[in-house]
């Protein structure tokens, strides 16, 4: 399998960021890139990213939201460590303001996304990695993209919950504009909040999200069975939430549920938003899944044999994440079919 | 003139809240509430604020934000000094959660209302001493409420800016019970944004602000000239946003042009939200007016003759909060065409 990175990945280096009244350990660390990429060498081919520009990034994000990402932190009035919002607006009508402070707040939904002296270097080269493995399938079938920070909570035009630019949305359209039909399944422990409100109401990219419901839970606004799409893109967005501490038996229940789906779209590829936060392990995840788990998991995707693009998101430091990847990676090569 | 007061402000103590990447002192403090108390005390009849209950808040209010408000601290899970959201609802469809932490960002628009101990207490308090005010004005024709915290940014259903309960918005729908029209002349330094949204589609109560320009200033998002309200409320916001800087001359400009489209409207009463934030001395301000300024403001307010609520807004501790209170009564008292 080819694994596309990006060694600016370790330019983005949060140290700390403001939960709940107190500024706690970022766990979007440097260290995850350093422990994926020594995991996936192992299961495949390590290429860097091909630099593909900033057309297929502009093709998904917000022209304002992209300068603000790769600009924002050389505006700091003082020589600062990083910038990040402290006010967000509001839902009641808005306009975007001028500064720095304000345009942080609208653009960004939380406090976890700061822009510091690397952010743009890691978060472009993590796109690009995205693109790059886009691009790998079209001969390789498969392709592994290591991408940090990750993505899927950022919308067209809002940084939260880690992620800046959506890697998986990036990917996708970057498919799209060869094929008819992508669609993309999201196995994250949390809701793609960001990729589901891009594709919203389009009928041309199809997602699929398994995730930790959200009544108590991170992202907590959004990610509910009954939000389906909007307009054209009405029963194009399907949203499998399961209860807190869902273990294997429910997490591959809702993947096979979930490919179904997806099987009866008959998309031309797959882009896979991969997180390892679903499982037991996981500093912050929510669910209990097992190493084995995991590798079913790998099993039912591999078994729709779909030209596929694994996307990395969530999965935060512990002794069982490079493992994880690891053993994923072997089993959905091994599993597919045309292997 | 008489003033109001809740003895339990002080039970409302933030510490720090966080500011642009770090946790700063808290300027919406204690002190603030001793020093105004000291100050108006000199000017007037010192009361105790009358409890009249949940109702004319929930006039203004969402329930279930009241439900928060008054409940959240006491839902922590853990022993902590204070709860405070750290991710924000998007602007993007989206629902309440059930959960502490998501209904904290549902509810808030920034980090810096945090819900202590003693946090409903005070800004129960604060309410109950702008109703109080807003009841003495059909005897005594002119009160001033001690509100701290403070109530302008704060609307329905959202606290932010120091910001809970809106004390104005309360005042003013507890006087419109009782008469056709009510005007609110918002002269704080940051705009009312919350006065506004809580208003911006009614025609029965006229809101006007004088402020700092918010495109690179709190509340960013609002507050500009052209937000005029909608529907029924077409015209009846104004907003007079003035340069950074600005000192004496501009602001009393602004507030004689607020003053003559509010006799315009022929209002029966007028509530004041009045902030001293203005000032040059004020720590958080961005204007320059001098105690003179503020007087001239005192003056060309009394002189609309209308029974008159003054709600204690902004203002944080410097040398000359106190004097520039202190000044305000005084003259206002004077100044009228019937003292």
């Amino acid at each position: 399998m080819i694994i596309r990175h990006s060694p600016a990945a370790p330019r983005h280096d949060p140290q700390g960021f403001f939960r709940y009244g107190r500024i706690v350990e970022h766990p979007e660390s440097v260290e995850r890139y350093h422990i994926l990429l020594a995991a996936a060498a192992n299961a495949g081919e390590v290429r860097e990213a091909v630099d593909h520009g900033l057309a297929p990034i502009a093709a998904v994000h917000d022209p304002n939201y992209l300068e603000l990402l790769r600009t924002g932190f050389a505006r700091a009035p003082d020589k600062v460590e990083e910038v990040v919002p402290t006010q967000f607006a509001p839902w009641t009508p808005h306009r975007r303001p001028e500064g720095l402070a304000g345009q942080l707040g609208y653009h960004m939904t939380d406090t976890s996304t700061p822009l510091r002296a690397g952010t743009w270097d890691a978060v472009y080269g993590a796109a690009q990695a995205a693109i790059s493995a886009a691009d790998d399938i079209f001969i390789h079938s498969v392709a592994y993209a290591l991408c940090r920070p990750p993505g899927h909570h950022a919308s067209a035009a809002h940084a939260g919950g880690f992620c800046y630019l959506n890697n998986a949305a990036i990917a996708a359209e970057r498919l799209r504009a060869s094929m008819p039909r992508v669609a993309i399944l999201d196995i994250d422990v949390h809701h793609g909040n960001g990729t589901q409100a891009i594709f919203y109401d389009r009928n041309d990219i199809l997602f699929v999200s398994v995730h930790a419901e959200t009544a108590s839970y991170f992202p907590y606004f959004t990610g509910y069975a009954d939000e389906i799409g909007v307009g054209a893109g009405e029963g194009f967005t399907q949203n499998l939430p399961l209860p807190l501490g869902s273990g294997d038996d429910a997490y591959c229940s809702a993947l096979a549920i979930g490919i179904e789906r997806i099987l009866a779209f008959a998309p031309d590829a797959l882009v896979v938003s991969l997180g390892f936060d679903a499982a037991a392990e996981d500093p912050i995840g929510a669910f209990t899944v097992s190493e084995r788990g995991f590798v079913r998991a790998a099993e039912i995707i591999a078994n729709a044999a779909m030209p596929t693009v694994l996307i990395q998101e969530g999965g935060y430091p512990s002794k069982a994440l490079g493992q994880r990847l690891l053993r994923f990676l072997q089993h959905f090569d091994a599993m597919r079919p045309d292997a």
